[in-house]
């Protein structure tokens, strides 16, 4: 009346339930003992992309944690071209000019087709310019997330640059020599590939702790020479510039924080990077300090003025998707404080919650604004593509705030144009741009420039500051582009909000 | 030439792409400034209920991380019970004697199905007696994984009681008054749940960090007045037994890990709850350190033992699914090598990577062996269900050394039989057998024996002990069954192992 195996397999059978046919019948790995623990650590790229079953036009995915640095794309990109694999997608996180040499491998068909938060350098240029024939799409760091879960996004092989990782998968960005800080972009693509791997330097000891990218996400890891240099993340980020001008613009970007109605205890903020948004951290910061008015958290791209007000008790906790200084990614690894949150979690809008919708204020950068507010960080002024949508459109939608800075006039042309090139951020999000000429406010948010004209503060209706740019620097030539659709403009929610054409040669 | 709505919509209408329709249309939780924020926050468990979209015959989960303390199950079946709801399926990562109040929720046709690790007490006795007109699905902590990933248990509304939680989600079970440790179940349930509640005593500011539970994973947070009590999560596991026949074998089972070939530099362990089981790990402890051989890991349900030879450098990480005691809860909050891993890592066979794959030894616990080394954890002498299957098949197949510790006699009844009323992990996975009147090792691993044998301990054959047992006992009537089938024992890859009848009345 005991166990009997026959009685199970009958009840099996009549249920339609899988038989027991033995313990490794179904866990083939545990049969041998190096398999059990050694499996997934691969002598080379190569071994990693055949174990894979990677095929032509097949979808493979980076993330841009080590941005300039980075050594990933390009190593694993010339393997593929060496094995002979055509017509694959290329899904990065982005593309900065370390990615140049893309284009020796679109033109000789390895790579066929490009999402992309961001295009720059030579690619951008090749690209605006007609090299592919299918058109990059572009999406927000949330978007791309969107666009992943949606299925749009298909990543057959997720190619994941890490600091650290063990011979089972565990891997992180932030302790290493080589560290890059948070892994938010890679996060998704470990969740989402259908195979994974990781490539790092440093292979150290099972169990690498933290795991922001775990061992039940990982197929195989693979330690190479070169996985990316961190001292290219970003260059002085950190330190205060001496730009007079981004000084000027971070003076009153502040000051437009300072007298808004978000700036009171409690409130969060997302500054970003680049010279006058860090120097803004530093004046707000110094402001945040004389008015004893606290954080409660700092969101986004992180850098070491954001770490400097933590470590002061100024801002509660930090939310980084990106670090995007040594500094950061040192405070991500030594501060409970300072967490490493996903793209989904950053910023996706089709998310159960994004750290964007509780965001008071951010600070944003631009290319160009329009009298309707809208922003392109797409194009230059010759429509050819040199920036990154980012999270731009993300944030701007959600927070309380928008802050969009931007000199009037860059290289003589204006940044404040009666229609933008490339629209990558609608202006109903945009509450105020912020200018070494003046500030303007979008008339939906009439409460806020009464503010801030009782404040004192500079402020111009866009008109006037598209009129004085113009003044400045006469009224630019249109661009001249050819019907050719180069690049499509993914609004965060996956919709067309733009697209961008060849550029007439 | 700049930017042209039209032109963008025509690209998307041509290329079946969404056209841009608004900054809100597909992100409506961002048009109301209250909703951006405060949406998750409902005034009560029937608020959440409602929100969530459960039907009469859904599945409902919950996780045990407080053990015998838990509030959530019987809370949250009552409100199910008074809003009218009938015919649901519960999937709990076990149940406890604290739930033998689900009898009467199941006579009354609110719960017709039930997936558990364990049953147990006045429930798991009902059950055995023919309660349930289905049989009950009991399963291992890694096969749980396996069923949801195959869809199996598909969960409609996970509730998952937490230590702490903001109102946008992000919650964990370390943090806070009622900390229970370590959220590894419910990991799963976050993740997979079609709609997940997270019920707290303790709304604590946004964000709340570690998120071991993720605003993108969680739709509602209640705060209520009873999640747990962790008091009740383990009685004094983490003292030293007083009982001599637990100590007894607790001194054999450290001898027999301490003479096997797994004993090395570097080897990892996973020892689990229990007086004979605390007790091992001391005295392993002290052969650690008397030989200064150190551990890589520690592996699965956590207890004090454990975190002191954590804190003492015995040990280099604790990989915590579970935390059985207030020491581990606080190690896991404290301290960044004693991590949190979900069931998915800790032990799914078809998880990318398991860390069971990666354990040398185990001590496991049994209320039966039988000669072919079967193990039975859950079902008593007389054939009720008072067991849990837990992870106890899940490691014994992937550790290297299985090491299963029972005394030879249990109220006066053997431990050691000729075949066990019900398999819950095969023989072959199983090494030694180690009983307080002498050792069995399985004749597939005759290797460990020889080591044994020379270390001078106890060896015998596993039938001379089922001699010894039914010599001192007497051998016990056979259990008269009907031919009901009241629960289906299934192996960690989802196949049924055994069936457990209805005891005959």
């Amino acid at each position: 009346m005991a166990y009997d195996k026959q009685r199970a397999d009958v009840y099996a059978q009549e249920h339609s339930l899988q038989k027991f046919e033995g313990v490794f019948e179904n866990s083939p790995q545990l049969k041998k003992k190096s398999d059990k623990r050694h499996r997934k650590l691969l002598p080379s790229l190569e071994d990693a992309v055949k174990a894979s079953g990677l095929c032509d036009g097949g979808t493979i995915s980076f993330h841009h944690a080590f941005r300039e640095g980075d050594k990933v794309v390009m190593q694993v990109v010339k393997v593929l071209s060496d094995m002979g694999f055509k017509n694959l997608t290329i899904a990065s996180s982005s593309l900065l000019n370390c990615h140049d040499g893309l284009v020796e491998y679109i033109r000789s068909g390895v790579i066929t087709r490009i999402f992309t938060s961001g295009l720059r350098g030579e690619l951008g240029e090749a690209i605006s310019n007609g090299l592919m024939d299918v058109p990059v799409q572009v999406h927000s760091h949330g978007g791309r997330v969107h666009l992943i879960q949606t299925r749009e996004i298909s990543i057959d092989v997720a190619f994941l640059g890490v600091a650290s990782a063990d011979e089972f998968g565990n891997a992180n960005g932030s302790h290493g020599e080589l560290s890059c800080g948070s892994l938010g972009y890679a996060k998704v693509d470990a969740q989402y590939a259908k195979y994974v791997i990781a490539l790092t330097q440093e292979l150290v000891d099972f169990p690498n702790y933290p795991a922001s990218l775990s061992q039940d996400e990982v197929d195989a890891v693979v330690a190479t020479e070169a996985v990316g240099d961190p001292s290219l993340i970003s260059v002085g980020a950190a330190r205060l510039t001496k730009n007079p001008r981004d000084l000027l613009l971070a003076r009153i970007a502040a000051s437009v924080i300072e007298n808004s109605p978000s700036f009171k205890d409690g409130f969060s903020l997302q500054t970003g990077s680049g010279g006058a948004a860090t120097a803004t951290t530093i004046f707000l910061g110094e402001k945040m300090v004389e008015k004893n008015i606290k954080a409660s958290f700092a969101l986004g791209g992180i850098t070491g003025p954001i770490v400097d007000l933590l470590n002061k008790g100024m801002i509660g906790a930090i939310a980084d998707v990106q670090s995007f200084d040594v500094v950061a990614a040192q405070s991500l690894r030594d501060n409970t404080a300072h967490t490493e949150i996903s793209a989904n979690e950053y910023a996706n809008a089709s998310s159960k919650g994004a750290y964007v919708d509780r965001v008071d204020v951010v600070l944003l950068s631009a290319l160009e604004v329009d009298t309707a507010f809208n922003v392109n960080v797409l194009t230059g002024s010759d429509g050819v593509l040199r920036g990154a949508s980012g999270g731009h459109c993300d944030v701007a939608a959600a927070a309380n705030l928008t802050v969009i800075v931007t000199p009037l006039l860059r290289a003589r042309m204006p940044c404040v144009v009666d229609t933008v090139n490339t629209v990558v951020t609608p202006g109903e999000t945009v509450d105020v741009v912020v200018t070494d000429h003046g500030i303007a406010v979008n008339p939906n948010n009439p409460d806020l420039e009464k503010r801030l004209h009782d404040a004192k503060l500079p402020i111009m209706k866009i008109e006037e500051l598209r009129d004085l740019a113009i003044k400045r620097a006469g009224a630019p030539s249109p661009i001249e582009y050819t019907d050719k659709v180069v690049a499509v403009v993914r609004y965060r929610d996956g919709s067309v909000v733009d697209v961008v054409r060849q550029v007439a040669q």
